[in-house]
């Protein structure tokens, strides 16, 4: 079931259910790392059957990308402080922010494994990526709509996300002014 | 004389014993993938005991950091092609037919896992991109010397390498007109 359809549902079985697992996946999460659990372990801490979590999301891949996009989207909004570089520099800020915290790496590691771990794993990937990209579009086309210059998410994913993204996964640490250069030589 | 003078002279058992690990560990990659296999499987493989294995290199994670260096060296060299433009491209294209053949991704997830994997991953991961940013300075270095743009080893590991890890690490495919975008962006 989608977002959608669960909107339309409110308060129902499956909106509660739903809420347990995410909240079991996000107490596991925290506990040992994305990754470090077993769908029975998440059944079981949410107090539902394994066959519920299968039978909603079809792998721990598919649930963990969705609480992943649920946990972006809170964390994380996209910023519309109506300027493109206050834009630019608070979500740049924002995802510098969430990389580097104490789940930051486990997320990325995720958005990896997610991409290598065969068919499902990878559409799972997918459609959480495209998610945020249909979002960060969204945030420069506000920008392009005001007259400000017209970017394209995936300039902002090759050189602002994918320098932050790399600097994580090979331990170099990510300074406020190496962040907001990476805005400046986008604008 | 220590571990590493005695490495150095060709011809002797130290040297012997490196290129049985070597080949072991290359031939161990090319059948399961980096990682997927112990310092015990490789001192089989080679014919040395275990023990041998970690007095020289201390560590799996030392071991095959010191192998992907080895091979990066052999089949990825720094070129050198008199122009910057030529040598950017040249670098780009090949480090792209690396990170995407058959075990591209695997030396990427290599990488980063050594990045994960404790004090001593750590700093086998870190001596890797060292050195092969020393060899990229190098190259653009030359390129000032000859009066081309100054460049920085950093901001070719930002706007050109990082974009095609990310990629390939989230599934996207490479091709060669997006590859030498990121190389004309830079230009």
């Amino acid at each position: 079931m989608n977002e959608k359809e669960r909107a339309r549902r409110p308060g129902g079985r499956s909106a509660r259910v739903a809420a347990q697992v995410h909240q079991a996946v996000t107490e596991l999460i925290s506990e040992r790392g994305y990754g470090n659990f077993t769908v029975g372990e998440v059944a079981a801490r949410a107090g539902v059957a394994d066959s519920s979590i299968y039978r909603r999301w079809g792998s721990l891949e598919t649930l963990l990308s969705e609480v992943a996009l649920t946990r972006l989207n809170t964390q994380s909004p996209m910023p519309d402080t109506g300027t493109l570089s206050g834009d630019l520099r608070t979500y740049a800020a924002q995802v510098a922010r969430e990389i580097t915290g104490p789940d930051g790496p486990a997320v990325l590691h995720l958005a990896i494994a997610l991409s290598s771990s065969g068919e499902r794993g990878r559409q799972a990937g997918e459609s959480l990526r495209a998610e945020r990209t249909r979002q960060l579009q969204g945030m420069l086309d506000r920008a392009r709509d005001r007259g400000e210059p017209a970017l394209d998410a995936f300039d902002v994913l090759d050189h602002i996300l994918a320098p932050m993204y790399i600097r994580v996964l090979f331990g170099t640490e990510l300074t406020p002014e190496y962040v907001d250069g990476l805005v400046d030589r986008m604008l």
